[in-house]
């Protein structure tokens, strides 16, 4: 089955098993509202990539993996667009989770999407439990304090912080937990993969900031220009344009060779290549020069 | 030891692995500050207790699976505090999270409490992997949707409820958690457990609504009087404060009945009969007759 496909099964699976039963019809409206129709679902597909080229290992336990860190991804973007945080009204283009459902359901709803994560995890992971304790660790350092997207998150709270440690935990941790989870899924070792992850989150936030800058907000699916308006540290504030598309280049390449040998090197190194061209539309790259 | 000492040992050593290296300041502090010092940790308690009748088990998961509770249980006190919820500005005696900290850290705050949960969860079940995943999925569907405590405070957002069904979701669910939660890390069989959960729960949050109405604040260390001034479902609202005193206690005479068979089986009923004597203090059932 292609790896999309093996994704939405495995986030359709999870938000069903959530909508069934007799729970709160709200909540379960915005569960499923949250998740479907997704983005690019860059990061799943980024673990099940890696889980391929080294070998495969077990595939229930890697696609588990791939959709708890697509459904934490969900819970950072509902909470991260509170009125509290960015206080944004759209998502993937249609009104944002609290927009449609409110404040309290928006909260509730990133609480749940975290722990179906891990359920969804310990559920694939049964017939792998001497792989699944470390794959959830791996994932929850990407997420949680002190590093991961949550403290990133938290960082935008402090009086400063340094530009690159502030997306290395904002995106950058949640990309490598996706390259590393999907080699302790196979038969990898997670710690090679680390440094991957890290280069294409970096690389993924300089486009995004980018993008918050030269977009439009029809072409992204939701507002742009809130980096300058939230003052938020962005690579092209701190660049400017034509430096954050050079660092943007750079970081895709840094990415390309920190690939570790494993059996499917080249083809990833392929994937990739074509997956990070899709960071930033060639107009909007044009729009730079 | 003592199970008290367990369970706080068990959090320290998670709250300090969240506060090391080099994470956002503030989120760090607020961490410790929504955990430390605890209230009465019924329900940690409660699973060390249920794991100790039925033999004892692992005690390492059992003690992770306290503590993976109790986070859970602090998460979820910390965002219902939040503005958009009950608006409280104390708990457990001091400013509540967001009035010391800030919306913004509240929400992250809650939210990396959940993800240290199950992290706490996994590093404490690595030396039990095939008893684990159980452990998590029962403490997950606690807290989640469709039944779990997210579940029941969602039931605020609906135009109307049943008030067991919500009180079921909203405290029972992790009260059930606990049991079954300590059933599954010694060598019991949770579905014999979750009853209990259920009837303790009950008890509690009939106790709890009490506590509402009968009690001063200092009595709380939370402000009182809030179901009425939100429009809450409330026991004593609902039975009349003589008839809520007398659903807690044939609550109670439930739970006691409902422990199954097993090694510690007197030992537990008269450990329970004694808790459950400190959810509603003597002089404030003397106040409700």
């Amino acid at each position: 089955m292609e790896a999309s496909q093996r994704i939405e099964n495995a986030l359709k699976a999870t938000i069903f098993a959530a909508q069934a039963a007799d729970g709160p019809p709200l909540l379960q409206q915005a569960l499923g509202y949250a998740v479907f129709p997704g983005g690019a679902r860059v990061r799943p597909r980024l673990t099940l990539a890696v889980a391929t080229a080294c070998g495969g290992g077990c595939p229930r336990l890697a696609d588990s993996a791939a959709a708890a860190i697509e459904l934490l991804h969900c819970a950072s973007l509902v909470h991260d667009d509170l009125p509290c945080f960015d206080d944004a009204s759209s998502r993937r283009g249609k009104p944002s989770v609290h927009a449609a459902y409110g404040e309290r359901i928006a909260v509730l709803a990133g609480d749940a999407l975290i722990v179906m994560a891990f359920d969804a995890l310990a559920a694939g992971g049964s017939n792998a439990p001497e792989r699944m304790p470390a794959v959830l660790r791996i994932i929850a350092a990407g997420v949680g304090a002190p590093n991961g997207i949550v403290a990133g998150q938290a960082w935008e709270c402090e009086p400063s912080v340094d530009l690159s440690k502030y997306q290395q935990s904002k995106t950058g941790a949640l990309f490598a937990a996706a390259t590393m989870a999907g080699a302790a899924a196979a038969d990898g070792n997670p710690l090679q993969w680390r440094r991957l992850g890290e280069c294409l989150g970096e690389a993924f936030q300089v486009a995004d900031d980018l993008c918050d800058v030269l977009a439009r907000t029809e072409e992204c699916g939701k507002p742009v220009g809130r980096d300058v308006a939230l003052d938020r540290p962005s690579a092209a504030r701190e660049l400017g344009l034509p430096g954050a598309v050079a660092r943007l280049k750079g970081l895709i390449e840094d990415a390309l060779n920190a690939v570790p040998d494993c059996p499917g090197r080249d083809a990833l190194q392929t994937l990739l290549l074509a997956e990070s061209k899709r960071f930033l539309p060639k107009d909007m790259a044009q729009r730079a020069a």
